[in-house]
């Protein structure tokens, strides 16, 4: 295990959220609050610590697989309890396990709160809490490869490590230059979606951060209602963005450089695509019977179909009280989730369409025992390895969910509640249903439970190796 | 496909449905039931059609897998129809739907019921429906492998087609040997359990109807309390009996061959018992505030654990009103089940220890990325495909299992209910939680949910494929 590199990379990341934090400092400046003073110390004291373990890079640049998941594990970590502070030292979240939970469900871009009443917060607390999303979305590592001079083998580990999906493909050769690319398509399209909302009429703050929740698929508001007081024209193009923001960035590189065709045959889209379609028709001719118009009907579907399974988890509507149906529709998108190469969560569109692809396999196999055949993805052969990782990735997935879910059930709460607070957090949605529904929220639970949770989050939006991996005791040995 | 083989042993199954159903018949006489002229008619029919099947033997012997799976899927949906006719007939179970869902759950082993009073049933329809868990738990072709004068490789095809587990061992090199040995075992334990209930006081009809249900860890009680109403003694036979019919048979079949040694390091065996310990201490100290007594506390824990953890069904308390620490752990037994080779259902214990080895090596493989290692099992390394197929097995269960419970919701019920319905017939089990819970059943549900649960009991039971199969179109090409 490379100690020095990793602790030399968790000042970079040490560094890099005390710059984060001048977006809060700016913003309490423009609203003369003056919980921007707790957001300058702390942000000053996270760079200087930063600034004082990156001074000299370490000469041993061997790093490995499990070198960048033990630094992009212990980074969320780092993150989730630096940008805790703030909230706690200015006492708008007075417990601290509350201001982490608030935080790590902010930088997974879960959305899940402990907030009772999120319109009492200041402006600063709200923007830091919204713009989480923002950074959580795209991942720190990939913004740290596109600026930083690195080189060698260790980029890839990291960028792999931080990116969702079962393989990570670089668009271009270089690392730096795909990173690049990354964030020049993430900001284009936040850009656009800021200006949309703006022109239909929503105030400029809350466009702001409602954008950084979109763009991250993360879900935190800044209204009490989340989203159902803003105009139906705001909702579609809150409903629409989301929607991009969950396809894969992949896409939007093709469009760039006009592969049209390569852009619209990436099945992972095409499926994804599908599956919002469908959804929405379903869950509107369901509820089409407790609302007044059809064109209402379908914004309200089509806004909590996307909200779902982008793992965003705005809402416009209180869908806990849906019937079962349209209920466990939402539930199976919570599982699904978006494509990988996104900002969104849950188990990726592309890991569904292997494990699809194996059962045919397999089923292939008993019928005609003497032909075998590789599983496929748009036209490539996918390698036996990632095969196997993806049908492990699911086992592991059971097994932390079961084990949140009981200890979860040791507090007071139904089985629905719990089932979909670990569902929403580990797929990074945010809201579930029970006493988690989106009028609930997560205040209730234990310290003990809440600390549960936290993990959940990280686990899930490192897709779990990262964050499992720091509990291994065969990690930590010196090699 | 070899037609004509298949329709040659499904005439086997039906003459020995008709030869099964003389035990109804034998009762009806006892007891002055004029059920019994009905079963003696379906007896007759069924016996003589098989007889008409079986006149002479197919030339052709190929039989692969693909036919193994097939006669397999085909010969439970044909018990299960003719089995019910006798309900429906004599006006006991009116519905044919109704009778058909009792049916298959009895051979099944499950144990789900739609009937709102079970006491209303005459002693003839009550001890078929008992006597088909006991012909369902270890299999009907395991028996027509140990009388019938069959030779080839064919054999072999159809019990690793109908026996549950993942890696079917023999337990001699000939399977008609090894099918003996098994219903030698499964005989002698049912005998002494049946003595044992009867010297605890049961009545003997109902000593014979919960042996049947006990062996077969199907879970038919004759009483509307199910289990709650025998003594204390008798509770505890049951509870140990459920365990025991739930180990591996590999296990008794060492213990009659003395080799103690090689029985008591079965790694299935000691975590299923493990499992068993665990999970009623930690139940019994959540439930202990709502009890008089330790020692009954205990009785109730011990009993619910095995009745779950076997997928029998039993109960002898309402555990719908347990914490949910206790009904999580409950669910988390629901999906555990059993051992492979035994009569229980579930996903199987065997499945689990292979699943977390793989996980085990999955992350060993990041932190000594060069050292390749097996999953090794009892000493002995499992074939890199038994790994897949387990891994793979479990994405088809979950796809089961979400498009299960996505039909059932259509219907009125909440998720909970939905949920467990299906964890609860597709693991062979029995009872769930909410409207499906130890004192309710599955009588509300609409015709479709009761024929997608059919389905489900089917599909579980037969370790998925041998059902699915049948809906695969190239299945039933010539070649």
């Amino acid at each position: 295990m490379n100690f020095a590199f990793i602790v030399y990379i968790l000042g970079w990341v040490m560094t890099l959220e005390g710059g984060f934090m001048l977006l809060p400092c700016v913003t309490s400046l423009i609203y003369g609050e003056k919980t921007g003073i707790y957001f300058i110390i702390v942000a000053a004291a996270s760079a200087l610590i930063g600034f004082f373990l990156i001074r000299r890079k370490p000469k041993n640049p061997q790093f490995f697989t499990k070198e960048g998941f033990a630094v992009v594990g212990l980074s969320w970590i780092i993150m989730s309890l630096i940008g805790a502070l703030p909230f706690t030292i200015s006492g708008e979240i007075p417990n601290y396990i509350d201001a982490v939970f608030e935080t790590a469900s902010g930088f997974t871009t879960t959305g899940a709160s402990i907030l009772t009443d999120v319109e009492a917060l200041s402006h600063t607390a709200l923007i830091w809490r919204s713009f989480t999303h923002w950074i959580g979305g795209m991942g720190v590592f990939i913004f740290l490869l596109a600026i930083l001079p690195m080189a060698g083998g260790y980029n890839m580990n990291l960028m792999r490590a931080e990116s969702p999906g079962p393989s990570v493909g670089k668009l271009v050769p270089k690392v730096k230059e795909s990173a690049k690319i990354l964030y020049l398509i993430y900001f284009t399209i936040t850009i656009t979606e800021m200006i949309l909302l703006i022109i239909a009429k929503m105030p400029v703050f809350d466009a702001i951060c409602i954008t950084f929740g979109t763009a991250g698929t993360g879900g935190f508001g800044v209204r009490a209602d989340s989203c159902a007081s803003y105009t139906p024209f705001a909702q579609w193009v809150i409903t629409v963005f989301m929607a991009l923001f969950g396809i894969n960035f992949n896409f939007y590189y093709f469009i760039l450089k006009k592969k049209f065709k390569s852009a619209f045959s990436i099945e992972e889209v095409r499926w994804y695509v599908a599956l919002i379609l469908l959804s929405t028709v379903f869950i509107a001719y369901n509820i089409l019977k407790f609302n007044d118009s059809v064109s209402e009907t379908f914004r309200m579907a089509a806004f909590q179909v996307c909200s779902i399974v982008t793992t965003t988890g705005f809402a416009t509507v209180d869908f806990n009280l849906w019937p079962s149906f349209s209920k466990t529709i939402l539930i199976l998108l919570m599982l699904t989730g978006a494509c990988a190469g996104s900002t969104g969560g849950g188990l990726k569109i592309s890991r569904f369409i292997i494990w699809w692809k194996s059962i045919k396999n397999e089923f292939e196999g008993f019928i005609h025992p003497r032909s075998v055949k590789m599983v496929e993805m748009d036209g490539k052969a996918i390698e036996k390895d990632t095969v196997r990782s993806v049908s492990v990735y699911m086992v592991v997935f059971m097994l932390v969910f079961a084990v949140s879910v009981l200890l979860l059930s040791i507090d007071k709460f139904d089985m629905e509640t719990n089932f979909t607070a670990v569902l929403a957090t580990i797929n990074n949605i945010g809201p579930g249903l029970g006493e988690v529904g989106p009028c609930g929220g997560f205040a209730g639970f234990s310290i003990g439970s809440k600390i549960v949770i936290i993990i959940d989050m990280l686990a899930g939006r490192l897709e779990l190796y990262p964050i499992l991996l720091l509990l291994a005791p065969g990690l930590w040995k010196k090699h």
